[in-house]
């Protein structure tokens, strides 16, 4: 959590898995159980094999007799599955739950939600989070992968998400949606499976990986492998210190990149409580102190080679289709897209232009935005407003 | 420069001394000379004492006898004093020099035109830029400064500057002007001498300094400190490296935070010729080497303990007032402020906010804008255009 003294009352948060908590509204009751789907090997997408691959996931609400009545939620970069639901009572609640679960936007009494954990999660500390990616133990060589695990493209992450539907006898999504990574992960989804899906929500992306964002993942991930205990990927395992500094870094990247100024108005100019940044070189302005400990705190609890993976999946978002407009062209009729307007990733402006390829591709389109002085994290954290909007959209 | 293969004929450039050079217009004959300006003290505002101080600096027109036609130019972060003009003929031309010389918006034939190089420049290995910061030699001890250089607040390079043109017999500036870090420079300017300024032309900045903006330049100058040859700055001398590898990664995110996703639109998804992302996950984008790559030969050309200092003393931008407003409210009347509307950095609503806060603050505010698909850097390189505007705006 962003500390309130700091933030001057604006409620808020760093990326996480478990972030929603504070700004939730009344908590739901439900509790969900997180599952493991496994397959014995699967081929990537890029022509390697992985053995062993093990997934999370968690579902709520009961699917229907003919399988029609499922709600995919994809995640953000640094989420899980938990977008939805306690594990147990009085537990953080899932970032989204403000809009998954029983009578709320996306109705549990209705639908059949599912989430999972994505390939390369970077939250392999978090007990509860089950990936499959650079820190797992390869099973030839009895070490973790490291940088020799295969790389994952976004489309890998809808593969293993297929399976795993079809494995719970889904036949049908009703809608697929999530933020950010999540809403790549939707439009992913609308090109590889059209036929299967009824509805598309993206919310705060979606929109065409470009050189601006392929150049934005390369500079978060650049810290980690200038520190040296990153070693190629190596360091795994007794005696060796995991890159927290190259991580955390990065973290703070993504951290401001994923806010907005509005946010951080209150904070202003104030200094670390005792020191001078006006006198001596090394003293800091608060909000770089803030930076440097929440950059630090999420570097401890995730994975820094998964960082890595996880921005090639992004940086691969649609690399098998002609071009983003013929992606899209595949995609189901249905979109409700919902951007932020003060959002530093996905731009306003690139995310109109989705928009009108969308529409230029025959798709109805309707648009609504989440506001609030987040940015970016709006999408993540603000969605409550928009109950309305997204009902009308799912149950029509 | 950014090639044009990469660009797809967008004719644009990295932050950079020299930068101007392919896009001026049509060259101007003037050829400028280099000087310096020297102090044997200089009290700084924090309180230190920093003997032997030199900078360049560079002038172009006739100061007239009442020296009340000077128009003194600030330059950019990654800048120096070479804004207008030619040091040789055939040689690079400033970056400004499209509207500064004979007939142009500041017409050379009319004022006394003068840009100096800021304490702290980082373009120390350009034996053209003429500075004083950590890596000059420290009389007393015989070795360079390191990070033992007292810090520098954007208000000493207005000092420094006023020192300078007080030599020069300037009583009274016409204008002060500059793009990006030179508009916080001609704000400060604004607030510490007002009597002394008739007319104030920020362009691409000049907003105020608020948690955002101080986060953003840690953010900026961070990846210098993870290299391990930064050593806290003790990183001169035979035998030794400089930390590169993390300066260069410094520049990346200068380079690409100082664009816009316009101005790559063009360079798209191209991976680097015989590589392939999706089976290699050390292979590139080609927007990912491009950035490798400029920000190597920009670290080459740049010392990074001055890159750190210039952090800082933008940090302190306006640190001696007790708000933006109230520092505001002390300038000179008349102002032509000049954002750009696809700015990554200096954000357009913080642009509108200091518009407002002059407004408010009693003074006659002109606007214009600056556009092109290069985002912050149309400040620099893309101000031809507004020649009239400007022209209007200094002549009455």
């Amino acid at each position: 959590m962003l500390r309130r003294d700091l933030l001057g009352g604006v409620a808020t948060i760093l990326p996480g898995a478990a972030l929603a908590q504070a700004t939730a509204p009344a908590a739901a009751d439900g509790i969900v159980e997180k599952r493991v789907f496994e397959m014995a090997s699967y081929a990537t997408r890029g022509g390697a094999t992985i053995p062993n691959l093990r997934v999370g996931y968690q579902t709520m609400g009961t699917l229907n007799p003919a399988g029609t009545n499922a709600v995919l939620v994809c995640h953000f970069f640094s989420g899980d599955s938990h977008a939805f639901g306690r594990y147990e009572a009085g537990g953080p609640a899932g970032y989204w739950d403000a809009i998954i679960g029983a009578g709320k936007a996306i109705d549990t009494n209705r639908y059949f939600v599912v989430s999972a954990d994505c390939l390369v999660n970077v939250n392999v500390p978090n007990a509860r989070t089950v990936t499959t990616g650079p820190a797992t133990l390869n099973p030839a060589t009895g070490k973790p992968w490291g940088m020799d695990f295969p790389v994952i493209a976004m489309r890998d992450f809808i593969e293993v998400q297929k399976a795993l539907l079809d494995s719970l006898g889904v036949k049908k999504l009703h809608m697929v949606t999530g933020p950010s990574n999540g809403a790549l992960q939707t439009v992913e989804w609308a090109a590889a499976y059209p036929n299967f899906i009824e509805r598309c929500m993206p919310v705060i992306g979606g929109a065409e990986f470009d050189a601006w964002m392929i150049g934005w993942l390369n500079i978060w991930e650049a810290p980690i492998k200038l520190d040296p205990n990153w070693r190629n990927g190596d360091y795994y395992g007794a005696g060796r210190e995991a890159p927290l500094r190259g991580l955390a870094e990065a973290w703070k990247i993504v951290t401001l990149h994923a806010m907005d100024r509005a946010a951080l108005t209150a904070q202003g100019r104030k200094v670390v409580e005792g020191q001078n940044p006006a006198r001596n070189i090394n003293d800091q302005y608060a909000i770089e102190k803030w930076l440097d400990e929440r950059g630090m705190a999420r570097a401890r609890t995730s994975d820094a080679n998964s960082f890595i993976y996880m921005v090639r999946a992004n940086q691969l978002f649609l690399n098998e289709y002609a071009s983003y407009e013929a992606a899209l062209a595949r995609a189901p009729h249905r979109w409700l897209v919902i951007p932020s307007p003060n959002d530093h990733v996905f731009l306003p402006d690139a995310m109109r232009e989705m928009v009108e390829t969308l529409r230029r591709g025959g798709k109805a389109v309707q648009q609504a935005e989440v506001r609030g002085p987040l940015g970016h994290l709006n999408g993540v954290v603000g969605m409550a407003p928009l109950t309305e909007q997204i009902r009308a959209f799912i149950n029509n």
